[in-house]
């Protein structure tokens, strides 16, 4: 029988599952919707039917020796989800809940440790002892990797990078202070910066006629790749601002890559080129040129899933030693 | 027979060493001038020699098992220092100096690093496992350490807090770049800061009548404690910076303390009390009220010395495993 874990990521929307072997291969998934109004034992309830439902028709050729869990909030150290912002749960113990339908190992975190620990075990940092993953979708997230082992800290809620401050007066963040990274170069920062750039400039712009809320950071994409001044102007200061962070980020736990992951890294070269020549122009001398920055490589398959998966055969090979 | 590792910290003026047994006890030290014009082997030779006397001093009592080494720009993985600023040495690889003396183990580190290695071994961060020391001197030297271990990183440089990034517009840095944290933190910081204070307010001070190469971090924090506004003032703004880039670096590593070290957080509560307040301001809701500012407690005997030391100690605790 071949070993797989099942990878679980928990979103506010849909909760999406698969059996991944130990080399990455996703060998079955699937999805639900969160609900994100319902407690989590209905989640878990209605997850683990399928769950064994997707067992069953793999024929008995498979063995799911671990659980791997990616979820808003989570918390490794206490295998819990503390009041996550999209769900309406309070302090949920998800590894508990886990126990009543699997005796096996299991373990959680959040989203973007999580891919941190997948691009180890299967991505872009394969071999790598010291890297950071930077997620880019509608918030900043991060992992932060040192000699082999992802860092939780003290209180498990480490790498928060999305939540260093650019500037202690500026844009307001969700977190209920002022200037962090997230509100400058994310996918919702993206979107300010070209307002920002709109009311200061005077170039004209494919953007002018978006109301706010229906810009998207692809339609910034697209009018970039057609040229648009404006466009190309809030990708250079998206990367300037994130570049100066990142920067940072390197003095603290000098890392030997930097991967970019999720839906701004999408735009490629547009955010790759202008963030690696910022870097080197902000890095402390003995940094220069020696840090990658490159894309994930978490490609096979859901992302999401794969990172989860990742967690526990991560977990699973520390038990072994 | 007792067993004492060697701990040497070498500086631009002078290299103390030391005999430090396994609790922290400082058992012997002297120092002799570096000479910093002078080539590395002819430092150790005359070293190695009030070594080997202070030795035979002790009458046989003792038995050196390790040598730990302090010293600026050193990196852990290479055994080398390499382009100290202050020492007319290139690229000197210490511990195959070392060999040639004493067949024992031996490590080096840079003296923030080996401080941080001391407060676990010996001082304020005994018992933890997340913890981040700041030594505040002419600049602002650190050491990270994650899950018990000091964060050396990809390339052996890690642990730079001096060098993020305040604003990079900023006070010209002697690393060649612009606003870094140790321009604003650090004794030459807070002197940068009272001539900024006394140019912008009109404050009258008792520093306007010292010239700024006369002017001293003691002299100024004399003025704060005779209640002088203008000093009082640089220390406020000393700490807002300090703060922000702290807070910065606990959502990096999540740490449980952090420890000042060093002259400026000599002056107690007049750096601390601001400090405390500003990180509880800025920080993240997640990490609020969560992590400790601290002074060092490496009181007992020569710091330098005794971080060196715990830094052999460390590693032959590794060994052991």
């Amino acid at each position: 029988m071949k070993e797989v874990t099942l990878g679980i990521d928990i979103g506010g929307t849909n909760t999406v599952f698969g059996f991944v072997d130990k080399e990455g291969n996703c060998i079955s998934d699937s999805s639900i919707p969160t609900n994100a109004h319902e407690e989590a034992e209905l989640l878990f309830s209605r997850l683990f039917a399928k769950v064994k439902d997707m067992l069953a028709g793999l024929s008995g050729e498979y063995k799911m020796i671990g659980i791997g869990v990616g979820a808003p909030n989570a918390n490794y150290y206490h295998g819990t989800v503390e009041q996550p912002p999209n769900l309406s749960w309070d302090i949920v113990n998800v590894l508990d809940i886990i126990k009543k339908y699997y005796d096996v190992p299991s373990a959680i975190t959040n989203d973007a440790n999580a891919a941190a620990i997948g691009e180890m075990q299967f991505g872009a940092a394969k071999g790598m002892k010291d890297f950071i993953v930077i997620t880019l979708g509608t918030g900043l997230g991060s992992g932060i990797v040192v000699n082999g082992e992802l860092v939780y800290g003290h209180d498990g809620f480490a790498g928060e990078i999305g939540h260093t401050i650019v500037d202690p007066a500026g844009r307001q963040c969700g977190c209920g202070r002022k200037g962090c990274l997230e509100t400058y170069a994310s996918a919702s920062g993206i979107r300010r910066t070209v307002y920002e750039l709109l009311c200061n400039s005077m170039e004209p712009s494919l953007l002018r006629k978006i109301p706010f809320e229906d810009l998207t950071s692809k339609m910034i994409y697209d009018a970039a790749v057609e040229g648009d001044k404006l466009a190309l102007e809030a990708f250079d200061y998206t990367a300037k601002v994130l570049a100066l962070k990142l920067v940072d980020a390197v003095a603290h736990t000098s890392p030997e890559a930097i991967i970019l992951f999720g839906g701004l890294a999408a735009a490629g070269d547009l955010i790759f080129v202008p963030t690696k020549k910022y870097m080197e122009e902000f890095m402390l001398n003995i940094f220069k040129n020696k840090v990658k920055l490159i894309p994930s490589a978490l490609t096979k398959g859901n992302t999401a899933v794969l990172g989860a998966s990742a967690l526990i055969w991560n977990e699973l090979e520390k038990l072994k030693k």
